[in-house]
Order: structure tokens, then sequence, then C-alpha cells
């Protein structure tokens, strides 16, 4: 299988290094970043260009590994017609792409990717959908070369997924930094949290979240609460969501 | 050291079972709840009472390992004069001790416990403060035995740290939940997130929260937010969680 991969950022990177390690040709980078292109292509032992009508014809994939807006807006006038395309997004529909090929579908990752942090692909979870059957079994086993665990999931489901996602990890990570910024107004490390940061996401390995809920919320202790709301007078921000989220505690535990 | 731990929660269990792995002798459980009380002093081969007058005098140190409330509950008409005694907290102020006893002190394990989940003691920072600093190089002798990162840390400083520890730990595990109710929703399994937590929080070992930040607030991408928020509309606390965290993530990006 020869693949072209349109987009240069952190999925681009991670899913062309994952594919590379796994002996899959990619045949081409394309995207708007120059300095970034280049080096992604440098790594991926392939060519690149910034230029749609340079864009290879001959591979049996193309990868649209990049942000949801920029799908319509690399597809419109680009010379891919019938070839198989693939987008990468928890949020978009795979019909979005049936006005650019008859032969499309939906490769989502669902892990969060950084440039500067390498990620064991075999442990993250692929959700597959494509266009025909023959379409998904061609997904199927590539994704089976680079994960352990492929799933087969729709549109509506991947969207609930990507909903999700955001939850545990986008909002989760910002209350990561909440916790630094709250440290750092102290003159405390930030190390301090990790141990803690760790065993709460361990913990749900094993156990349903609900069930090791621990806080002064779960324990209803009201004047910990009203303490902690009055430490945040600064934050008027922080303030609104501490409150929510004690609230929602509470009320879950009920 | 002898020690009397009063408590038979989840920290009072950790506590007294990293204790007893290392030979410190508890030689009395002291608690409410008769059951817990007889199962805990089982394992740390020790007697157990939950009568306040038996609780046995001729020890170094008593433990408080309950919640918040209790602490003046237990000290008030207790035999427990001028022998050292710590609170296990992180929001109360160490000097709430100094009206019970002339020597005391604060213990503070900053990890969430669970009696139904084992951890490495050693891993956990402990936060220590005492009323001397005679009492204080006791604590810290103790604290050394069972943890490699022991801080000595007032309690002004310890209670900004329970702040953020709230946010980091008990408000995450709580997204964690609302993740796990919206993939039960669409009859998806909670094991398609656990990669993704895990590696969120693995990133933040080594890079700051606010470096490694993803998702469509960090992008600006509004339709994707209005999307979710609309899909959210059966649940109009998860609505407001997600629009508050949205909005301050993308002001974080400014």
């Amino acid at each position: 299988m020869r693949i072209v991969l349109l987009g240069t950022g952190n999925l681009a990177t991670r899913l062309g290094l994952a594919l590379h390690a796994k002996k899959i040709e990619i045949i081409q980078v394309f995207g708007r970043s120059i300095s970034d292109g280049i080096h992604l292509s440098k790594q991926l032992e392939c060519s690149f260009t910034s230029l749609k009508h340079e864009i290879k014809l001959d591979a049996d994939l193309y990868f649209l590994a990049v942000t949801e807006e920029a799908i319509p807006e690399i597809l419109v006038n680009s010379p891919i017609k019938n070839q198989l395309v693939v987008h990468t997004s928890g949020s978009v529909p795979m019909e979005i792409l049936s006005a650019f090929s008859n032969n499309y579908g939906v490769f989502y990752p669902l892990q969060t990717l950084s440039k500067q942090r390498e990620v064991d692909f075999s442990t993250i979870p692929v959700c597959i959908e494509a266009s025909s059957q023959d379409n998904l079994e061609k997904l199927y086993e590539l994704a089976n070369l680079i994960s352990g665990q492929v799933f087969h999931i729709d549109s509506a489901k991947r969207l609930q997924l990507h909903l999700a996602a955001v939850f545990v990890c986008n909002f989760v990570n910002h209350l990561y930094s909440i916790g630094e910024h709250l440290l750092q107004d102290q003159n405390l490390d930030f190390d301090l949290l990790k141990p803690l940061i760790l065993e709460t996401a361990l913990k749900v390995m094993t156990f349903p979240p609900e069930e090791v809920q621990t806080g002064p919320a779960m324990r209803g202790n009201q004047s910990i609460m009203d303490l902690h709301f009055k430490m945040l007078e600064q934050f008027p921000e922080w303030q609104n969501i501490y409150k929510l989220i004690s609230q929602d505690i509470k009320k879950s535990q009920q």
C-alpha cells in the first residue's frame, strides 16, 4: 500500500512515523508549512510538496491528517478524484468526503498526540469507518499493522467518543494547568502533584471512576469547600469551575 | 516509636499498612466503626477499641487519620494530654491541635488513597509540620521510613496544595466519570478512553500542561464546540462545565 500523507502537524507526524516504522510506503507528504513538511518528509524518507497540483496520483490511500476546517479546503480543486481518501478527525462525519471521491473513510486514532513526545501506537484504539466493505477491509488491514486495537465505529458514535475525549483529556489537562498555577502562586513545585496525577489516572484503569471518587465534595464537607472557594477569589473563572464541578460531584453521589 | 492509629478509613488503612510493613509498632487502632476497626487491627496485629477512655496512653505518637470534622470530636474529652498528636489533613491548620496537647504536628500524605487499591507509599510526597523542632525531627524520621519524599510545609502552603490537589485529582476523576457516562449513553466501552487518560497524565510528567494542551478550545474551533454543546443538551450541568472550561482554555492560550 502506497500512501500520501496530507498534513504536517502532531497527528501527521505520529501517524507517519508509526506507518514508516512498519515499512509501509509513504510516497509523499503534502502541507502548507514548508519547514515542517521538509522535516517530516526527511524522517519518512519521501518527497514533499506544498502545491496541490503536485500531489502524486498513484497512491492507494490519501491520509488527511489535518484540522477539521482544512479537510474540505485541501480537497477542493485537488487532483485527487476516486482514490481512497480518509480523514482522521473525531468530530467530522465521514460523508463530508463523498463530495470529493467515491472511495472514502475515517481512520481516527483516539489519543492525544504531540510532535515532541513519542507514543506507542500499538496501544492506541483506532476507530475506522468506510464507504464500502472493501474499503473498510483495506483500512482494517492497515490499522491492524500499527495498532492492536481496531474498532469499526460509525460517525455518530465517533462524535460521542470525541466529546468524551474532550472531557477526559483536554479538560483534564487544563485542570492540571490550573493546579500548576495554584502551586506557582505559593512557590511550590508542580512535581509535588505528579504522583497524585498519575495515581488518579491509574486508579480508573481498574475501578469505575465513581467508585473511587474522593475529596471534600464527595464527603459533602461544605466548610472546606467554602474555604477553597474563598481562596480562589482572585480567579473568578476557577471559582466558577470549582463550584460547578463540586455541585455535580455532590449530585452524582446522591 | 509506638503508635496509636485513630481512624479506620482509607488513609488510616493505607498509612497503617505502610507503617506495619516497615516494622513500626502500632499498638492500637481506635475508631467508631467496629467492623472496620477489627478488620484493620487484625491486619496491623494490634488491639482495637471504639471507646475513647480505652485509648492507650503509653504511645509516642497519636495519628489522627480521620475526616476534618472528626479531628476535634475525637480529641475533646479524650485521655490524650501532652503526647505528640498529629493530624493527616491537607486543609486543617496545625494550630487546631494546640487546644488539646503541647506537642502536635501534621503528617499529610499527598495522594488519593482507597482501601481497595494498594499503593507504593515510597513514591508519595509527605508534607510535615510540627509545634517544635524536636517534634519535627521525630515526624521527619518516621516519614522518611515510609516515603522517599518528605517536605516541611507550613499550614498555608499545605492548604494551597490541597486546593490544587482537588483540581488535579478529585475534579479530574469526576471528568473521567462524565466521560464514562457519555460513552455508556452510546453503548461504548470505557476501555476505549483508558489509553487516552493514561497518556494525558503521563505527558505532564515531562511537559508543562499548558505546552501540551490540545483539543477544539485550544485550536479555537468554535463550530466543534457549538456541536459538542448541543450534544450535551440533556445534561445542562455538563454543558456548563464544557462552556466554562473551554472559555478558560481559550483565555489561557491568548
